[in-house]
């Protein structure tokens, strides 16, 4: 904590500069410097925190359109700070449940310092034995999400063919680790053969393919799952979506957890076998972690668990400074990230 | 019972003449008469059946197509006859449970007698009060389909908002009463004005629409649905799926019985807005009623009460001999059929 209570600093942030159509740029974004008043008003339950790591999430796009019928998220606003889930410090609190120097993560600005007006809506750090920026992912949201998606949408079996894609992402790595551990099969997709490699050799994935390199979809899926797949966790839409639905094995399972490839087309593709839905008697289950926000804690000691354990291992893709922020947000676009994305705000 | 044992005898049928590509044509298929023996073979456990009605369903299109991968019902056979589910009664047994005279519903041909070899996947008729025929209908699979599809599937709340699309047809009809009975709010579409108006008539749908007349699908769902949807029965596919799903509700529920709008394409449309899944938090879930028969005879008695009672009442289209079955199946393909659509092979 370098900074005394009630002192005005200056304060880095990354703002939104226009509203995004198509493919976003990191001339979207602008690195700007504010300030912030390192104290809470008299009075007030708010807490100010330092940030020490922000989280780049491909559901950021979204927040980045305008939209006429309002979207699940609230969108950004022009000129004003870009928010997303971040760890941090507490530097000041009028909350009777946040105390100065207390380790949080929860909704934060893309800033230094940010004046948090309901602190209820952070989780404290329990385990702050492990790597702080794995609050951004493994113990995270993106965990929570695998974990959620995986267990309680996806319902897996031992035995279950298993197929991930986006599968060495903040969420695609743990998704295929917890189907491991459940005694399923998993094969997994990604966009580069570094990444493929990952998958087999750090993940424990029984299969992975470079999606980019085949020209048929629904023939690599055959290729890979000859019995057809039991669990699609569903992570990028569109043309990886139709080539799945061929190949789903009766009573197969979906959980819709996004299709980024899908983010930034202004006219999403088409999918046009979904009558595979009824001849296979599929369920096709999208969730939203924040539904599971109430399950954090119990996560949290499970993951922290099978990380003790070396059950589960997490990699990271961490960019240093907000100026990279932009850059690293777009990358996700790209698939430029390997592992989770994340950028460090300040190393304590 | 015309004929005696053993005789042999004409026996007119359906038979398929060519594969089908696109939409289907009466001259897909052919009336030809060929004999029939009344008896079973000494020592088999096998039956001969008088078909008295038989089932125009909508799936039968698949049927007709050559697939090179098997799909989820068997194509038929070409220069053989139809089978579909029917209305019948044994005349000749060799099987314990089935003795001459009963009545029984299940896989039979579009003919005038039909040897059943596994006489087990055969339903008794408990309650020959009711017209026979509807044991093609609501007492029989497009019942079963209604009631698992809806109940089971669609998980009803009192006070869902439902939308059922082809709603007059064999299956749409049940659902929308089914969901009135359990204190939903239903709004249903149809083809035509006349079937808009027996939906608000005789099935008591709060509202209905004939959505051939409406321009912009998503807007008259606006409008009839101002909260959104809980529970979209499917029946059709495409464009009006890619509109529902524009205007459901959080944590709705697809049940997805079938894409009918989608059976005679060569290439089925796409649709494009699936990511509705994820914000929404949608569960699409097919079903094959054919998994359900083992809960039949529970159902059996649950909807005979509720015709008894005057709970569900059933409108169906008749077609006087199989002379006419292959018009009144095509017909289906054009919403032609005022309710459901049935052959009646013979009156006793
Ligand atoms: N439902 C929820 O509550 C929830 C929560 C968190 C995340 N999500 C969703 O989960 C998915 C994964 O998120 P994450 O945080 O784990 O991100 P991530 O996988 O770490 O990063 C995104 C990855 O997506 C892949 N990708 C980008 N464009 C693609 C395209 N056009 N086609 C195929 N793959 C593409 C890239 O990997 P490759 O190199 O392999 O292409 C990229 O690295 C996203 O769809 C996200 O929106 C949902
Ligand atoms: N999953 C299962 O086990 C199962 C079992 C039985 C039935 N099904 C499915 O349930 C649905 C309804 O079957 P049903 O037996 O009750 O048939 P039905 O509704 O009695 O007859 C078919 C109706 O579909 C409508 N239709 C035809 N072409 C259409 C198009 N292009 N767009 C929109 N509507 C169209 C027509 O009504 P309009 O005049 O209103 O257009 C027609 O009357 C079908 O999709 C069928 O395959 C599934």
């Amino acid at each position: 904590m370098a900074a005394a209570a009630g002192e005005e600093v200056a304060n880095k942030r990354v703002v939104l500069k226009r509203y995004v159509t198509g493919f976003p740029s990191e001339d979207d974004m602008e690195v700007v410097t504010a300030t912030a008043r390192l104290a809470v008003p008299p009075g007030s339950t708010a807490m100010v925190v330092k940030n020490l790591y922000v989280s780049c999430d491909p559901y950021m796009r979204g927040r980045m359109t305008k939209h006429e019928r309002p979207s699940y998220v609230p969108d950004f606003v022009l000129g004003e700070v870009l928010v997303n889930f971040g760890v941090s410090r507490v530097i000041a609190s009028g909350h009777p449940d946040f105390k100065v120097g207390d380790l949080v993560w929860g909704m934060t600005g893309w800033e230094e310092y940010t004046l948090v007006p309901k602190p209820e809506s952070f989780f404290k750090i329990h385990h702050p034995e492990f790597p702080l920026s794995y609050y951004t992912g493994v113990l995270g949201m993106p965990g929570l999400t695998a974990w959620a998606g995986f267990f309680d949408v996806g319902k897996p079996k031992k035995g279950d063919y298993v197929f991930v894609s986006a599968a060495s992402g903040a969420v695609g790595q743990l998704v295929g680790q917890l189907a491991k551990l459940t005694g399923c099969y998993v094969v997994g997709s990604a966009g580069s053969d570094e990444k493929v490699n990952l998958l087999k050799t750090r993940f424990g994935f029984d299969e992975a393919f470079n999606y980019k390199k085949e020209q048929d979809l629904d023939a690599a899926l055959r290729r890979y799952f000859p019995e057809g797949i039991d669990i699609y966790f569903e992570n990028v839409g569109g043309p990886t979506l139709e080539a799945v639905l061929s190949n789903m094995r009766n009573h197969g399972r979906i959980p819709v957890c996004g299709m980024i490839s899908q983010y930034n087309l202004e006219q999403p593709e088409g999918v046009h076998n979904l009558f595979q839905i009824v001849a296979k008697r599929l369920r096709m289950e999208g969730f939203v972690v924040l539904d599971y926000f109430s399950e954090y804690y119990k996560f949290e000691e499970e993951m922290a668990g099978y990380l003790k354990e070396g059950k589960i291992t997490y990699v990271e893709d961490i960019a240093e400074g907000l100026e990279r922020a932009p850059a690293a947000l777009i990358g996700l676009y790209s698939g430029r990230n390997v592992g989770k994305q994340l950028v460090a705000v300040a190393r304590e």
